[in-house]
C-alpha cells in the first residue's frame, strides 16, 4: 500500500491526504427544478428532450451539460481529465457511452444501478489516492422518461403508480475529483457487497435497497471503529420513504439509533405532498445531484463537517423481474468532510 | 503516485511489480467446447441452460461456476478475496448481480461491452498495485441465448445472420489477480477512450470495434515508447475476420505492419468452416476464456515472453441501434508478460 493509503476492516479504505472534490455540477429537469433545491442546482432544463429527438439521446445531452459545467466551474480543460468514471441506468449504459464521447477522455463504463454515482467516486478516489491521475471525472446520470420507458411502461399509458414507487430523478451529476486542495475531501470509502433479502416488488426498490444500505453503514462503522456520531450526516441515495423506514429499523436491529442523521436524497429532492412522486425520487442522477447542490454545499459552507454518501442500488432488469427473480440492493460509502 | 507504479503517456500506467495473475478459469459451452482449443477449457457444459430455467440464470450459473473454478486451482477461499470486478452484456448487468451474489464479496459492477474483460482485468491490477488489495477477482461471462434474446431475435425465428455477424460465445472466464508471486504478471494498462467512425450496421460489429482497437493499441505504442516488436502477440478481443482485417488497414494507416504478430479471439475460438460460425466468436466471455485457455497458458508455457490483451467492445443497445444511432467502439489494453 501507498503511503497516502491504508486499508480498513473487511471493506473500506482511508486516504491520508490529497484526495479532494475540486467542483462538481448539477443539471436538473423543470419537476426537480420546482423542488425545495431548485435553486441550488446549476442548470434547469426545461425542455425534458433537452432539443434532442429521443430520451436516450436528452440524458446524454444531460452528462454532457454537466461535463461541461463542472469543467466551467473548476475553470479546467478536457485534456486535464485523465480519466472519467461513469454510468447510468439505461441498457448497455449508452446515455454514457452517447453522452461523454465527444469528450475523448479515456474512460471505465460502470454499473451499479442507482448506487453508481458512489461507485463512480469510490473508484475516483481510489485512482487519484494511488497517483495515477491528477484530476478524473465522476459522472452519472438517470431521465425519468428514458428510465419508465426501460423499466416500466410508456409513458403515454398514464398507469397507476402505488405510494411505494420513486420517481427517477431526470438530472445529470459530475465531480472532479484530483490532487489540488479544495474546501472537500474524500476521507475514504466502503465498497458495498450485494445483499439479497428476496424482496420482488419492483415498485419498492426502498425496500429492496435499505437490507444493502444497512450492510454498508454498519460495515463502514466497524471498518473504521466509529459510530454514527462521527457523520452529521448519512445521506443515503434513494431508498424513499418507505426504505428509509426499513432502513431506521434495520439499524436499530443492529444497536444503532442515527434517528435525524439520516437523511435520503430522494426523500427530499422533490416536494412530495405537492410533486405527487409518492415514495421519493430516484435514479443514479438523483443522489449525484443533490450531492453537487446540497450536501457539497453545505459542506462548503461549513453547516456540515463530514458526511457519510451512502447511494443505493437495486439490481434488476426488465428481464430479470419478469423471470421471477428478486430484486438484491447494494450501497457504497463515501466517507466526504470539510478540509 | 506510490513507487510501484507510474503514469506512461496519456492514457497508461507501468506497474513495476507485484501485480500477478495468481490463477483464471475458464468454463465454456458444447460449440465453444467442440472448437480447437475444447480441450484446454476448464470445463466444457454440454446444457447451455446449466441445469436452470432461463438464459440468463444460465449465464449467472457460467459466472459462478468460473469463481468456484479459479478459487480452487489458486487453493484461496473466498474470504481472501477483497474485491470482484466483473460485468456481462446483458440490460443491467443481470448475469453478474445474479452470479456474483453468493459470493458476498465487495464488488464494483462493470459495462464496457465486450471490452469488460480488459476493463476488470486494469481496474483489478490498478487496486493491487496500489496496495488495496492482496487477491481481487475480475470476471467476465457471455452466452449465445441470452445475447442473442437481448441484442437480436429470439432463436426460435431461426433468422439468417450475413457473414459479417459473429457468433456470441457461451462462457465465462475468472482471474485472480494479486501480489502472490506467480509466473504471469501485468506489467501496464492503457485505458481506451470511445471512438466512433459513424457505422451503424450491429450486424457487423468488427468495423465498429476496430478503429478503438486502433486507437488504443497505437496509444500503447506512443505511451510506452515501444513498436509491435515488443510484444510476441497482440491479441485483439472479438473483432473477428472482418475487423480483423480493417484493424490491419488502419495500423498500416499509422505506419505499423504488425503481421502476424495480430491475433483475435473471436477469430480464433471456432473453426469457422465446420462450425458456421461466420466472422467468428464475440462477447466479453469470448476474450476471456481464450486468455486463460490459450494465452495465458501459452505465456506460462514459455511459447510467449509477452501480449498485449485487447478486448473490444461495441456500444450499443437495440434502443440506441433502433433510434439510428451509430455503433461507436472501445477498446483496454493489457501488458501481460511471462515473469
Amino acid at each position: 500500500m501507498n503511503s497516502n493509503s491504508q486499508c480498513k476492516g473487511r471493506q473500506s479504505l482511508a486516504f491520508q491526504k490529497d484526495v479532494y472534490i475540486a467542483g462538481s455540477s448539477s443539471i436538473v429537469g423543470k419537476k426537480e427544478g420546482e423542488g425545495p433545491f431548485g435553486t441550488f442546482f446549476d442548470q434547469v432544463v426545461e425542455d425534458p428532450l433537452f432539443g434532442k429527438d429521443t430520451w436516450e439521446e436528452a440524458e446524454s445531452a444531460f452528462q454532457a451539460e454537466a461535463v461541461k459545467t463542472v469543467l466551467e466551474k473548476t475553470k479546467m480543460d478536457k485534456s486535464e481529465i485523465r480519466y472519467i468514471f461513469a454510468g447510468d441506468l439505461l441498457g448497455q449504459a449508452i446515455a454514457t457511452s452517447f453522452g461523454l464521447m465527444e469528450f475523448e477522455i479515456p474512460i471505465f463504463g460502470l454499473y451499479g444501478a442507482c448506487s453508481t454515482s458512489g461507485e463512480s467516486l469510490m473508484l475516483s478516489a481510489m485512482t487519484v489516492a494511488a497517483g495515477y491521475a491528477d484530476h478524473v471525472l465522476a459522472v452519472t446520470s438517470s431521465h425519468f422518461a428514458s428510465a419508465e420507458k426501460q423499466f416500466r411502461f410508456p409513458l403515454e399509458y398514464g398507469n397507476q403508480r402505488p405510494l411505494s414507487a420513486t420517481w427517477t430523478v431526470t438530472g445529470s451529476g459530475a465531480f472532479v475529483v484530483g490532487t489540488a486542495k479544495s474546501k472537500i475531501k474524500i476521507s475514504g470509502v466502503t465498497t458495498g457487497k450485494i445483499v439479497d433479502y428476496g424482496v420482488k416488488d419492483s415498485m419498492n426498490m426502498g425496500a429492496c435497497m435499505a437490507p444493502a444500505a444497512c450492510d454498508t453503514i454498519y460495515q463502514n462503522f466497524m471498518d473504521f471503529q466509529i459510530g454514527p456520531e462521527e457523520y452529521d450526516k448519512i445521506v443515503t441515495g434513494d431508498l424513499g420513504f418507505v426504505g428509509h423506514d426499513i432502513l431506521v429499523d434495520l439499524l436499530k436491529d443492529r444497536g444503532y439509533d442515527i434517528g435525524d442523521r439520516l437523511t435520503d436524497c430522494g426523500m427530499t429532492i422533490f416536494n412530495d405532498e405537492e410533486q405527487d412522486t409518492h415514495s421519493g425520487g430516484s435514479g443514479c442522477g438523483c443522489a449525484a445531484v443533490m450531492l453537487s447542490a446540497n450536501f457539497i454545499r453545505q459542506l462548503e459552507e461549513g453547516t456540515f463537517k463530514k458526511i457519510l454518501f451512502v447511494p443505493t442500488g437495486a439490481l434488476l432488469s426488465t428481464v430479470s423481474f419478469n423471470e421471477g427473480q428478486s430484486v438484491p440492493g447494494i450501497a457504497h460509502g463515501i466517507m466526504i468532510e470539510r478540509c
